[in-house]
């Protein structure tokens, strides 16, 4: 059989390849929970946790979502979460909660807002002391840190201090280089283009 | 009060942002189904995509889930499709479908690997060729294009030509311009950093 035969050429590649991808698998030896900020102005922030929301459900992990700043408009993942989530075993009404006062342009009301994004934050709180959460997902956070709704080294100091086993996902764009810095993985998701640019309305089940 | 009353200068910044939003709102008048790349290096592509997914279960609608690549190693998405959602109304065991033969580093046979593609492609066309699947996600599809697993025009002409109302999701790096020419929305997951780099191993309910 001739060296030239893509067969065997894709082989010896692949053969490689494996090496150094169970190589990166040996070397990873830490485990523990996790910080994960999505971040930027792209499409797939939010629905990235949620999607760890159902690989977590999977297992039958309990998982904890708190929403900062969306629900005035009901969503699929409401939906899901009120209505689908909890008929299993391990997902309750109280692990889900949503600020609901919708977006600073809708309530344009500063002090009611602060007041709203504590009393969401209490329930954050609450789960990342909570042993149990396998994975709390706190979703749009990032802007009640650039609004500065919330005090940073309150939530700073509440994501550091939780469970080991616990991992923290982190959803909206900016919110500053502390809770970059103390995320294990960063992703800037970038929008490269988007269907609503050219006048196409927002779906059901894709975008809310 | 004082122009300079923190809360007033909120409102008043808020009551112009939401002329914006509204504006925005009003022109995007366009309904139909929509395909949203998700590319690029960093975490958030599957999970993106399983998010989505999540959303348009808690709206009952029908949704086909088709993994290339992934399906050798047990997934939370993996628990989720076959055990949970197939509870939810509209969701089959059939809805679902994994190209099952690992990694191209794990299997070393491109022939073997270019008709286990074909076989699952097949599955795909079926979905997009049926105005009952509202969401569909080809979760890896980019590296079947990469790999030259599937033919790219195939491919193309398949999600053109689906329902009108179908929205698509394709996941993966890469997969070359035609792809993302043909999306409506394209997402670019940057990688920021990894906790993988730190040695950190990879986490049910996280990462798979």
């Amino acid at each position: 059989m001739s060296v030239q035969d893509p067969d065997q050429k894709h082989k010896k590649k692949m053969q490689k390849q494996k090496e150094k991808v169970d190589a990166h698998i040996a070397a990873a030896d830490v485990e523990r929970g996790v910080v994960i900020l999505l971040t930027g102005n792209g499409k797939g922030k939010s629905s990235s946790g949620f999607g760890m929301v159902l690989r977590a459900l999977g297992y039958d992990q309990k998982v904890g979502v708190v929403q900062f700043i969306k629900g005035v408009q009901l969503s699929g993942e409401e939906i899901f979460l009120k209505e689908k989530a909890t008929l299993l075993p391990n997902f309750e009404a109280s692990d889900f909660y949503q600020m609901g006062t919708g977006f600073t342009w809708d309530t344009q009301d500063r002090s009611g807002d602060i007041k709203a994004a504590e009393e969401t934050w209490a329930v954050a709180e609450r789960m990342l002391s909570d042993p149990r959460y396998h994975l709390v997902l706190l979703d749009e956070l990032t802007y009640m840190l650039a609004y500065k709704y919330l005090d940073e080294q309150r939530v700073l100091d509440a994501i550091k201090n939780r469970p080991p086993e616990q991992s923290v996902i982190v959803t909206g764009r900016g919110g500053g280089s502390a809770i970059q810095e103390l995320s294990d993985t960063v992703s800037e998701v970038k929008n490269v283009k988007h269907a609503y640019d050219h006048h196409i309305k927002a779906r059901k089940g894709v975008d809310y």
